[in-house]
């Protein structure tokens, strides 16, 4: 069967285990804790990120772009990147959006003081960049709000690849609690369209030994 | 005519002006200073990122990934990426290096150092960073002579995005007179038929006021 190298709170292997289900493809997810640098992994990607996918034929793919293309092309019957060039220009636009902006706005300083620094052992985490945190993700939350005010998912009418990669950076945040969904209404009517779908499943199952999820995490009426 | 919103050192900017060249694609090219965030540019593009291209038809396609992606649907005639998925995904995969790994071990450590606090006025260079800069890229250079040993580019036999996404960012350290091509024969020789390309001639005239390149940054024999 088919393998995904994949670690929980890495939201570009999220984005990927989603897509996967999406399309309804197999997989037997393998976690791997990409700062270890296992050598085994590290001959596979010399890059050392996660996602890495195995193919029946043993093919590597590597990383959340190729993948993402790569599952796009090679299993076309779920299509997930929009009807034409330009929408699929929006599709991107609003995946980068979510793995660069919202990354570095919100993603990073959540999962680097709340997780990381339980993971290694590195003290409590530094409430002012909570804080920073916590302001940022009101204005991406406004954002959304604003896009599906215009059109039923992010990118428009269709559910695509910026509805999934919203949603692993999300669900990392709201593994810890920390989206004010209270003041988002609009925001939060869409990600609870988003968590009824098959394919989140697993995501919402994700529990990490030593670090519960917060109560509402896996209800899909939140 | 088509507008490319750029700026000098933003190395995904230099990505997509060599590929519009290679494709042979014209376009009025215009300097965009990101940080600014205008008003006009913000409206165009909310995450305030380049590069950003304005089609004929008003039409516009925002960041390096869409961009990329949507030169290569929209302008197939000089394929970039790679003959089947898989070539394709080693092409995205390498992408990926330079665009991610590349920039946050060399590029980024150069740039902010040496030519951000040059434009923003906010003192000299840290030499502990940049003697950072300069112990990482020699692991690139390496992997550059790996990979180049194995076949004529750096993704296949086929020049592609991969080859450009080097250049990209390999020209900006190039141009501040930092990449130890001395120790390097095999990597200089990669890059010397790289520089010879007609696409690579506008960015080897970039020479920014009160910034000169290094003396050997235009010279096809360096």
């Amino acid at each position: 069967m088919r393998q995904l190298y994949h670690y929980w709170f890495s939201p570009l292997s999220r984005k990927i285990r989603i897509a996967m289900l999406e399309k309804s493809l197999e997989f037997e997810p393998i976690i791997e804790l990409p700062w270890l640098a296992r050598h085994e992994f590290a001959v596979m990607n010399p890059a050392l990120s996660v996602p890495v996918l195995v193919e029946e034929d043993g093919s590597i793919i590597s990383g959340a772009y190729a993948l993402l293309e790569y599952l796009e092309e090679s299993y076309p019957s779920v299509p997930l990147m929009g009807k034409d060039a330009k929408s699929r220009a929006e599709v991107r636009r609003m995946c980068d959006w979510f793995d660069v902006k919202f990354d570095q706005e919100v993603t990073r300083l959540f999962i680097g003081e709340k997780i990381m620094k339980h993971f290694l052992k590195r003290g409590t985490p530094n409430s002012e960049v909570i804080r920073a945190g916590m302001h940022n993700i009101k204005h991406h939350l406004s954002y959304i709000e604003y896009l599906t005010d215009r059109h039923s998912w992010l990118a428009g009418e269709e559910f695509s690849y910026a509805d999934i990669s919203a949603a692993a950076h999300i669900s990392c945040i709201d593994y810890l609690g920390d989206v004010p969904w209270d003041k988002y209404e609009r925001a939060k009517e869409w990600y609870a369209r988003l968590k009824s779908r098959p394919s989140m499943r697993d995501i919402l199952k994700d529990s990490i030994l030593g670090l519960a999820p917060a109560a509402h995490y896996k209800n899909l009426d939140f």
